[in-house]
């Protein structure tokens, strides 16, 4: 949008938004045409993808967003956030401070679990069983990457995460209405079966790839899952700043204060009665 | 949740989430039946205010969450999030690099409209007219915090914005139909009145202003209406940091490099050439 | 520094920094002069002040930041910081976290420390006595402002901050040898004498009033007391997240996993064994 | 440090900082004994390394400190500090914001250069002529990790970036001395012979290649060098914004606001007038 086409404005260039005094448009859409015509979860896909999904494709989206939103004030995201109303930040600052640290080790999971499944996919279309293509692509990730089999495992919730199984039904919902293929639900289960089988127990499916085979199915770029996901994510963080800023408290630090830490340098202090 | 119950466990206390292995609840509903069975604007409201609201509560407040997601690279958040992706950064640390930036001027706006409207409330309350209370609480607001009565102005959009109108509409719907009171559109609309009229020329009512009206009529605090405006924004951010990482670029700076910055300051470099 | 004047190289106007292909003149002092030739301390002056402080004065600023680099992992930022590197982030990420939540409550004690001293200064150079003065504003700041006087008490360092005396010895011999008036110093130590008199019990100054003396002695807005502290406190938040990257560790939450939180909202797992 | 030895305590295990009330130590020393008897380069060193430097090793730590404190609005960094205080961010908001964007693209080029001239260094150690070791190992960093050399070209200082020579010499001045051994110097010279002479023009060396020199000398790690150059860097980031804070203006966008972007989606507004 500009009034002035310039080598300026051509500095900032979007296929996501146009403007004019009075006039929103996104993605070629009026705003006013959307307010109260898109639900919450299609404007989302709106906005990332360019086309606006079916009520149904939607509602499968909607899924994996509500699954994801918290798991509690031991996740260092939800602590920072809870520490940082603490320290004078509003819910913008808590947000942002919680949101920084959904980075590669967690927040990255169900990206790269998307990449994973992409992998095995592609394998399968080149005419490998999936449980084949499955165990290659493993090896392979664990060769190039890392042995962490993105996804899968959990320290706290063992033999199973809740939100997988019930994620997965829906995709196999949504697959026999014909409104996902239900391939990557094939490729996740996979993976878990040959994870079951060389562990000798059962390894879970975790939230990240449980909403990874969602995005995946629902055709999502693996960056994005783990946009999804911190847009998720925020709803607890949100919900825990706030609680933590009705509750009170200066400068909140992770232990109760009378724990301190150990220290383990040089010249310690002897006597701390 | 705790195994053990202790000074540890109590010095991070929360109503939200109860967890045990396999098990999650938040606010008391295990996450299973949630998942697909609550929308993601009603996860929204049972995460932040501990209760479920009924489908049309939630559709109204989808409608503010809608109304939020962009206003275009020329605002601060959005180019600081498209700047972040190309100096490395993930969606989640373009995400909080842009929502951080969402603070008093910005995202503090819809806080404190939500409260000047509770002045204004409580005013009515009381057996004011709306006018008079509106009238009255303008002239506090301007005295006590600031010239800036937050909700109303826009230096883009004039005479209207455009979202503004259809929020307004759309809260007349819900009020009709008994989901709100719609005293909060009556005092959002008194105060554009007032200041039209002030002003001797047509004051928008901006997204700040029109979300705070749909807030303030679901009940929502001051603080969580910058939370929801954070959360609504951030669909933007992700959308915009996305689309700068398929167009590349690193170390993008805020103008085209030709045109560098103006330095006003002692002993300038003569020759530039 | 521009080639083509104009108005948007306007948009972006500094007297700090200056540049041509092979050139660089910070506030008006080619760069390849200034390395070598001024310390960080005196760089830091030069930066946010505009001319270059006497080696005495920056030996000072440098007390003071040299005082402040850490407080341990208690502190809610250095605890961010080293969740932040678990999460997978890097020193950046991690530096930024942490120094996201030197807002208000604790970063900004400096900032309003600096503005009470000042609010005593301006009364002291009106005609008031320094101890009636500080009585005075303590009364005016705990009216408007807050009951927490800023730079005073302490949880942990009791009865008296061992950075505290150190500092304002320093300052001491500085107004002995000429470099600084004092006049900071003894509205300290006023408010200082004030407060164990009201409490009956001594108060510690903090660190964060220790440095504004340093500070305000040295002629520092208070905005920038923050932004000081802010980069001394960086020196730890490093050091800390570098020692947690060595450590390893991944998605370390506040306390050890097993304790987890206390939750006390509806419908809680009965058996969580 | 802890009244209480216990697992809680274990959590956070730390050699940098011992408490006890009244006594802080830094890795061993009371911090009564740094506060004006140590510079703050020995500071930042002790905090991060372990042990003191002596004064030369920490005035070459500082020449690096000194060179990278800004480079102007058209960084990222920089331009996002400025926006941040026009949203209503204070000194740590900004300064987290702008951090937070020296990531791998900028901020993980001295980290990468310092691995660069490591595996240099081993090669060297291993018999390799220098000249030879640093085209092997170009080769081999273009192969495994990008085509980008880290440390060497510059979009807008050629054909030298004027810190670059300078540093270097300070580095040849402290090699003569005894106090570094120069031979990461010389490998930095090395890559820059062969990239001029494989560019057949004049490829400068640029600030993230000097410093990663100087820290290489010292015997930094590679994540403390992008550690390092963020906390030089938080200086000019802390004098932009203060800056910027005194010029005033709100939710500064990239741009004046007259230019705007240029749309190229679907859909355009026509009539823009």
């Amino acid at each position: 949008m500009t009034s002035t086409p310039s080598d300026v404005s051509d500095w900032w260039m979007t296929e996501i938004i146009d403007m004019a005094p009075g006039q929103i448009r996104l993605r070629g859409h009026p705003i006013e045409e959307l307010i109260g015509n898109v639900s919450f979860p299609q404007m989302i896909w709106l906005m990332t993808r360019g086309d606006l999904p079916t009520p149904e494709q939607a509602k499968l989206l909607e899924c994996a967003l509500v699954a994801a939103v918290d798991h509690g004030p031991q996740a260092p995201s939800i602590a920072a956030a809870r520490m940082a109303v603490t320290c004078g930040l509003g819910l913008n600052g808590a947000m942002a401070s919680a949101v920084n640290m959904l980075d590669d080790v967690h927040g990255g999971a169900g990206e790269q679990a998307v990449e994973l499944f992409g992998w095995i996919d592609t394998a399968v279309q080149q005419g490998l069983h999936v449980e084949d293509a499955a165990a290659q692509m493993i090896d392979r990730w664990q060769t190039e990457r890392t042995t962490f089999v993105p996804g899968y495992g959990h320290r706290f919730h063992k033999p199973e995460d809740p939100r997988a199984p019930r994620l997965l039904n829906l995709v196999d919902d949504a697959a026999r209405e014909g409104i996902v293929s239900g391939r990557f639900a094939r490729i996740g289960t996979a993976i878990l079966q040959i994870l079951n089988s060389r562990k000798g127990k059962p390894i879970p499916m975790n939230i990240d790839g449980a909403t990874a085979v969602v995005y995946a199915e629902l055709g999502f770029a693996g960056q994005l899952a783990r946009g999804l996901f911190c847009l998720s994510r925020s709803v607890g963080v949100i919900a825990h700043a706030w609680e933590q800023m009705n509750q009170g408290g200066r400068n909140k630090g992770p232990t109760p204060p009378a724990y301190r830490w150990t220290y383990t340098g040089p010249n310690p202090i002897e006597d701390k009665s």
